[in-house]
């Protein structure tokens, strides 16, 4: 009998990297103020900021869209084309996890080379698209791979 | 003064056959990673089990679909159907019922041959549509009738 | 840097198989009837049984015996004792959680040999001392380590 | 008449500085795996970071430790002191705030050499002693005043 399986989850430095650096390219490119959750495998936090002037509600967003993504298995984008078909099936998950399903962009699954799941990280601020685009910055800085749930080619 | 009525529910020994038959028929049909929850006709969890390699809210929607199932008193078609036509008395119930209202397929009630009511099994982590089939051979394994909220003929 | 880091989990199978032989225990010895939930190292459902004959909530109490002590890193016996000096403490988590802390015997963490963390069992419905006697028989079916918080030698 | 009245918050370069402090005066002085959140003076999350290794529960107490202080306007020493006195004044906050009361060491309010209140600091891992301890470090990291409900001279 096979009584274990292996998970791979994000590390603190790592967490804490990315973090920074989806802010350091959000200042760059003249965004609003954001907020950045990372977690890990498990859907725990591991490393959150947040910039100065952000509104109230940025921490609950920012959480919320990179646990949806984890919770579903799908980046942002898969769960908002899915919110567009099956508007009452959405509801219900937002219902059943206390709301932590966000169907827009700017929640973004951690993968490696390989495919596979270290964890997801969540942005808030901005509109969703610069969203995204920040948290794809700082997932790519550490050299791991953001999965968005782009359409497939 | 007729001081009682019978109920009849599935034993942990049907409930636990119907969990590991919905997954033997999931990796025979090459499915994505599936959780099943069984419900006896308390609403209470009998059995359930997850696939390795599932996300991180598959006992809340499999859960919810079985749940829903035997609270409305209808299958996950059906559920469907009525949300169609009434999307805020859905939307009212999700919030009464803490989510446990997942209108699609997936829910399916389990009746004996004579129609009485037993329990519900509900099953997540792939289309929908795939989710009953799994539920559905889970529950005639046993000799158990099915029922998924089909149109009346 | 380190990217990231591994972690352990219980597969289905093990899972299932501490689900049945935590049973078999309880009716072996005369026990009434149970329910038991064992979690992955995430925190999330594996594998859930309830006999015949439980009360309405013995989910609720099984899965969070489990959960609360993966959640405070420490089995029922060790959560029991800190209850006792702490209880506004306690009464706090069990807010913060849902009720996810349930202080007393009967949750377990489930350890390998060289003390590496894969899970928990959670198991209500007899005594505590008696529900945490099934878990421990369930976990070591398989060979694993049963971690029930007891005071350190 | 007044219209306005002015607020000092931590700046988030100030916040994610305190959290990195903390992480490493635990490291130093050999402490359990920690997490550590930090609040800006609305309550709201600016900075936060879980050592590998956390359980699950961490950011809920860390949190919670935190903004329990800033709800009541005092450090966890002193709220631990009041728990003993009121130990149902206690219990009902508890409720009202979602478990956002944590009245132990750990929970420590952030003021300026003035005495103006900037925000706060939550640890959770250790004995809330060492907590408390790692908090106070990260906070006089920046130069400002770490106040944990001391008792006054």
């Amino acid at each position: 009998m096979k009584l274990t399986h292996f998970l791979t989850s994000l590390s603190l430095e790592c967490a804490s990297q990315i973090a920074h650096a989806t802010l350091a390219h959000a200042r760059q490119a003249g965004m609003l103020p954001l907020a950045v959750a990372v977690l890990d495998v498990r859907g725990t936090l591991k490393a959150y900021l947040a910039e100065d002037g952000t509104s109230l509600y940025r921490q609950e967003i920012a959480q919320g869209k990179a646990l949806g993504a984890l919770g579903m298995g799908f980046g942002g984008q898969e769960l908002e084309r899915r919110a567009g078909l099956m508007p009452l099936f959405m509801n219900a998950v937002q219902a059943l996890s206390g709301g932590n399903l966000v169907p827009v962009q700017g929640g973004v699954l951690v993968r490696d080379a390989q495919g596979e799941l270290l964890g997801a990280v969540g942005v808030s601020g901005e509109l969703s698209s610069k969203d995204e685009q920040a948290a794809v910055a700082g997932i790519t800085s550490v050299g791991l791979v953001a999965d968005c749930g782009a359409p497939k080619p």
